[in-house]
């Protein structure tokens, strides 16, 4: 079903290199059920609270406390609302006071089971509750254990943008159990996918080539394949985020097919309307025809990217939505204006000259921009 | 009027050193007329926004905007309501909306007038819009100038504690204009005075001889003696801060009187009732008191501290108040437990051996606790 890149192995470590915030990604099928074995080295104190959801709480909260507490961790657990609403100002209150209610001190560890909601909205409050806890990243979806639960960025939405009030702010161990990626459904695993394409797209043109032929495995939850997946994306971010930890340079690439993306949440309004990885699905297109469109890449390697991606069911235009929505070009391009990204007044963009060849520019004309928006379906 | 302690100058520089944080604090008469000057070479480019608040705003916003615009800086304004009730999470979320509503970008500086409060909630602000603006305080009463300004806390207020949720961020720069305080009421100058008799019980027995023959014309805003006390109170700060940022070891002992203190405020509701320099000169003669009872202190000693803050006019006990409050010694306990500083359940307490001699301690009996309270009149 799926040729290896690498020897799998059961449970595979990652390091993020960062001086004395370095941290260990542990990547493996079951790891969930070691948790209290894995995570007792790096804890201050035997105490933790578990900040999870409504719909991860079912599957593996008691999986997670039982192994903490038979390794002889107190734990404690939040358990707040799923879904991309809670990443919002009033959440973070709620969850800052159930945590000084659950009677952390500043040693004790919270610990985010979850997807990337969790995993933001957690890391965000473990900076600030107290000045600072400890925090550990165990991702449960495709999404997270590929991209956001490595390499520190944390934060919340406002009504002007996604993830414009957060922090750097860098766990002490990232925990992935592969097996937790089986109770995603169809469309949680191919959200998730369009973040492993993107390192494909943004340096790797050998992974992207393998992704083709083994996508479907992975978007279709293959063990192997996903494995395989996270393991090369967990590199990949590792090797950036050691680079460049807080966005000086190199780290901008991973916002491949963000700017365009954030645009399009925005309009939907951050529900399940449209995914964060459907929308950088379709931001990927967008940022590969617009580099076409400006003589920077060829069309062939823009097609190519989008044919791969409706390939594995991702949507890669408005027309791909449903309901289809009717957004204006003005619109998106106004919200692009309120990116974290804007230098100057003017909004970057991950652009490219050939598949695994990204770089940032800030110097794409509005004309363009609106040009290529109306492409993919803009009004 | 005032004896001198060292040589006195119009402007005086200090710096603390944290590595790649370090920054300078510029003490003087009419420094604020030249921030643009002095903020411009901290500046990633000549663009800030000044926040501020109700009280402040006509007495020196409008020196401070023409100041910076006269040295080429772009300067928005944000103006929040004064009192302690701003450092809550709801004016957090407010102050951030503002700031993305005036446009700030990754490289906008933030510039803090204002008190204590101004200075915690823009510090914080800065510390997580955009995932990190710099920020410049510009302190324009006593407690901020002489402790809250320099040393990069920050946050806010819950229900359940004083500063529960913020960050430790450094600014850039430190601007105290010794001007600014001729426009305090002499309730709030004296509030400050208690913060400067802290740095000569915690480690100074000098200054705080230097302060029972000068407090007097401290608290009555004589511009020379003012400055001397800002001058002092920041050299020590800087000293500690330097020592140990996140407040590991040596930066607890600047805590001499707050746990005291902020569980009195708790109970006050953070009003104007109970200024958080008067809660904290309770606080301070509460902890003496309390080393004396440990026989860790003597009485004299005790003694001393209490009839210093009462010859200026700062309340040492609960019947000092006006209206005299009904606070219970077991609320008053409870809250401490709460408190930041609590480690493996037992809140810590700064006492001292000496004048100028404090230490921590978490190995204060219950039942020596609450007869302190009760004897500074706790029910």
């Amino acid at each position: 079903m799926m040729e290896p890149r690498e020897q799998a192995v059961a449970e595979t470590g990652l390091r993020v290199d960062l001086a004395s915030r370095s941290y260990d990604i542990v990547i493996g099928s079951g790891v969930l059920r070691e948790l209290g074995g894995l995570v007792r080295p790096v804890l201050a104190r035997p105490a933790a609270v578990v900040v999870t959801d409504t719909n991860v709480a079912p599957h593996y909260l008691g999986t997670a406390l039982a192994s903490l507490r038979a390794a002889g961790i107190a734990a404690g657990e939040v358990v707040m609302p799923a879904g991309e609403a809670t990443k919002d100002f009033a959440h973070l209150e709620t969850l800052c006071d159930r945590l000084l209610a659950a009677g952390v001190e500043r040693t004790t560890t919270l610990i985010a089971l979850g997807g990337g909601v969790i995993g933001d909205l957690t890391g965000f409050a473990a900076g600030i509750v107290l000045r600072g806890l400890a925090f550990i990243q165990v991702p449960t979806t495709l999404l997270a254990q590929v991209d956001s639960a490595v390499g520190g960025k944390t934060g919340i939405n406002t009504p002007r943008g996604k993830n414009l009030i957060g922090l750097f702010y860098q766990p002490k161990l990232v925990v992935a159990d592969s097996d937790t990626l089986a109770t995603l459904d169809a469309r949680q695993r191919r959200a998730g996918y369009a973040e492993v394409v993107k390192y494909g797209l943004i340096g790797d043109a050998a992974f992207f080539a393998w992704l083709e032929r083994n996508g479907a495995a992975v978007c279709a939850g293959d063990a192997a394949a996903c494995r395989e997946a996270i393991l090369t994306s967990c590199a990949a971010k590792a090797r950036i985020v050691a680079a460049d930890e807080r966005e000086a340079g190199r780290r901008a690439l991973l916002n491949l097919g963000h700017t365009f993306g954030h645009a399009l949440e925005a309009e939907a309004g951050y529900g399940d309307a449209l995914l964060h990885g459907e929308a950088v699905a379709i931001g990927m297109a967008m940022a590969f025809a617009l580099s076409a469109r400006l003589n920077l890449c060829a069309p062939e390697a823009a097609a190519r990217v989008r044919s791969h991606l409706r390939s594995v069911g991702l949507p890669t235009a408005l027309d791909d939505l449903e309901p289809r929505p009717v957004w204006s070009a003005a619109a998106l391009a106004r919200h692009m204006d309120h990116d974290k990204k804007v230098e100057g007044g003017r909004p970057r963009f991950v652009l490219a000259s050939d598949i695994g060849a990204a770089f940032v520019s800030d110097a794409v004309p509005a004309a363009d921009l609106i040009s290529i928006l109306r492409q993919f379906g803009a009004a």
